[in-house]
C-alpha cells in the first residue's frame, strides 16, 4: 500500500479484485491445520502472487507447486526460499535450469522420454514421475512409471517420487462416493511409487485433500480464496474473493449495468454470482443484472460486489488484489506471477 | 522485434498469441474499402494494441472508440492524435478529463443526469448521448434522449449526437432477418438523433457492418483478427488470431495434450478450435485433444495451432501479439492497451 492508495472500498478503481482479509486468514488457518507444513504443497497457479506465498511460508509451508515456468521465476525472484515444484510436463527446461543454477530447489514432472532428456538438458536435477490417474491430461500409464524413473535415473536424474493429479475427481458431490473414487485412483499412484520409488506422493486439491489419505503432499491453491463451484462443496472454506463494480447505467425496464465483465472474470464455469440478484448476461466490460424481486433498483454510482464461478482464471486477469477487511481497504497484493 | 525475439514459430515461447500477418492485411483492406475513413470508427478492445491503431490511422481512419478509460490513456500516451471516442458510461471522468486537458480530443457516452454530472466534473467537453436500441445493457430509452441532450448543454457540454449499440443482432444468422431487425433498431437510434442533435450517429460492428446503412459511422474491431464464432457470419473476413502451443504428453490411450488452457483463451463463447481434431477440455494451463480419425497423434515437443472462439478477451489475456508470415515471425505487437 502506498498513501496514495485507495483507503476504502468504494473509492476503488473498478473492476477491482479485492480478498476479504478475515475470510482468508480463516481459510488459510482452516488448511494449514488439517496439512501442517510439508503435507501441503500449495499450488500458485490459483493464487499467483508472492504477497500469499510469503504468508504460506509464515504458516509453516516449505515447498509449492506451479503450472507455469514464470510462476516459479517470480517466486525466486522475490528471494523466497523453498522447495519449488513444476507440476507439469515442459518440452524446454532452460529456464527452470538457471532458477536450479542459481541455487533453487526445483523439481520438475515429467511423463516421457522427450520430458526425461529434456530435464536433463536444461540443468534440472530432480524430477517426479507423473501418473495418468484418472483424468485425461498428462502422466503416464501405471506400468511405465517404473521404465522411466529408471532412465531418469540413468539420465543422471534424482527421481524424487510420484505424482497424479485426481482432478476428474474434485467436483463429485457425494462425499463417499468422492472418498472410493480417490481411493481407486491412489491405489495407481501407490502402485506406481513402488516401482518408481522415492519420497515424495505428490496429488490431491482443494475438494480431495480430507479424504486423499494416500498422498504424503497435497496440492491445493483454490481454498484460499474460493470460488461459486467450489463453494457447493461441503468443505471448511468460504468465499473470500470477489470483483467490485460500479453501477454506470439503470434502465426503467428494471435492470441496471456494472462495468465489469467478462474480460474480469473467468467464464468457463459460468457467469459470475450476485448475491442479491440475476446475473443476467456479460459482455465483454458490462454485466446486466436486475434484482430480486421487490428490491430497488441500485443508483448510478453504487458499488456491487460480484462472485467469481473459478477462481484461477479471473485472479489471472487482473494486476492485483485490493485486501478489504470489512469496507476498509488494508493492503494490496500485486498478482505477480501472471503469464508464462 | 529485437535481436533476440524468436526469428520462427517453432521458437515462439508457448501459449503464444499470434497474428497471421497477410490476413490481417486483408481484413483491414476490406473493411477499409467498405467503410473508409471516418466512416468507420475501429474499436480498441478488440485489440488492445497501439501498433495496430497506427496501422489503421495509415489506413485513413482518425477516429476511434474504447471501452476502458486505460485503452485512450495508452493510446494518448503513444503520441496518436486521433478523435477519441469512450463508448461507455463512466462515472468518475477525472482521468478522460486529464486526457482532455492534455490536448487530446475526448468524447464519453452519456445516458443519465449522473454520468453528464460526471463528464462535466471531470472535464470532458464532448459527449455522445447513447440510447438502448434492444439490447438490454446501457443507453436511454429514446424519449429520454432529448431531454438528456438538453440537459448536458446546459451543463456546458457539447452534444455531438447519438449512439446505440445493436449488440443483440450482431450474431443473427439470416443476412435479411439481420438486416430488417437492424433497420428497426436504427429506426429508434434516428428517432433519438432528431431530437439530440449532432453530426454523429454512432453504431453497428463487425456483424451489421454491411447491412447498417444509417449510422455514419461503425464501431467495429473483431473483423481485423476474428474468431471462430464470427466465422460463422457471412462476412468477408478470415481468421488471423491463433494461438500456439506444444505438445507436451501424448498418451497411449489416444489423447495427447498441450500447454495452453482456459487461461490463454477467452472461453465465454466456449472451447478454442483445432482444425485437425478434436479438442476434448480445456484445463487452466492444457488442453486435452485427439486428432481426427486414422490421423497420427503428434510428437511431444510438436506445436499446433488453436483457434479462438472469442476475439477480445482472448487478447485480453496476452502481453504480445506474434506477427507471422508462413512459419516466420516478422513482428512483435505488444498488447499494450489492457486492464483498466
Amino acid at each position: 500500500m502506498t498513501s496514495t492508495d485507495p483507503s476504502r472500498m468504494d473509492e476503488l478503481p473498478t473492476p477491482a479484485l479485492v480478498v476479504d482479509r478475515p475470510v482468508f486468514e480463516a481459510n488459510l488457518a482452516t488448511m494449514s491445520a488439517a496439512r501442517p507444513g510439508g503435507t501441503l504443497r500449495p499450488h500458485l497457479k490459483a493464487f499467483k502472487s508472492t504477497d500469499i506465498t510469503r504468508r504460506l511460508l509464515a504458516a509453516g509451508h516449505d515447498r509449492f507447486c506451479a503450472a507455469t515456468i514464470r510462476e516459479l521465476e517470480g517466486v525466486a525472484a522475490a528471494g523466497i526460499e523453498a522447495d519449488l515444484l513444476l507440476a507439469n510436463e515442459v518440452v524446454d527446461c532452460s529456464r527452470l535450469g538457471r532458477l536450479a543454477a542459481d541455487g533453487h530447489r526445483i523439481t520438475v514432472a515429467v511423463d516421457s522420454p522427450e520430458t526425461i532428456r529434456a530435464a536433463a538438458a536444461g540443468g534440472v536435477r530432480d524430477v517426479l514421475i507423473d501418473v495418468e490417474v484418472g483424468l485425461p491430461r498428462c502422466g503416464c500409464a501405471v506400468e511405465e512409471a517404473g521404465p522411466l524413473a529408471d532412465a531418469a535415473r540413468a539420465a543422471g536424474l534424482t527421481v524424487r517420487g510420484v505424482m497424479g493429479y485426481e482432478g476428474h475427481l474434485m467436483m463429485v458431490a457425494e462425499p463417499a462416493e468422492r472418498a472410493s473414487r480417490v481411493e481407486r485412483s491412489m491405489t495407481k499412484l501407490l502402485e506406481a511409487h513402488a516401482a518408481v520409488g522415492g519420497d515424495i506422493v505428490s496429488a490431491g486439491g482443494t475438494g480431495t485433500y480430507a479424504v486423499n489419505t494416500w498422498a504424503n503432499e497435497i496440492q491445493a491453491g483454490s481454498y484460499l480464496l474460493m470460488d461459486t463451484q467450489y463453494a457447493t462443496l461441503e468443505v471448511p472454506f468460504r468465499i473470500a474473493l470477489g470483483v467490485v463494480a460500479t453501477v454506470i447505467s439503470v434502465s426503467r425496464k428494471g435492470w441496471f449495468v456494472v462495468d465489469a465483465g467478462l474480460k474480469a472474470f473467468g467464464m468457463d464455469h459460468g457467469n459470475p454470482t450476485w448475491p442479491q440478484g440475476e446475473l443476467q448476461f456479460c459482455s465483454d466490460e458490462h454485466s446486466t443484472l436486475k434484482p430480486s424481486d421487490g428490491d430497488p433498483l441500485p443508483a448510478v454510482g453504487d458499488r456491487i460486489r460480484l462472485l467469481p464461478a473459478h477462481v484461477d482464471p479471473t485472479v489471472a486477469k487482473h494486476e492485483q488484489y485490493w485486501v478489504l477487511d470489512g469496507d476498509a481497504v488494508v493492503d494490496r497484493w500485486p498478482v505477480d506471477l501472471r503469464h508464462w
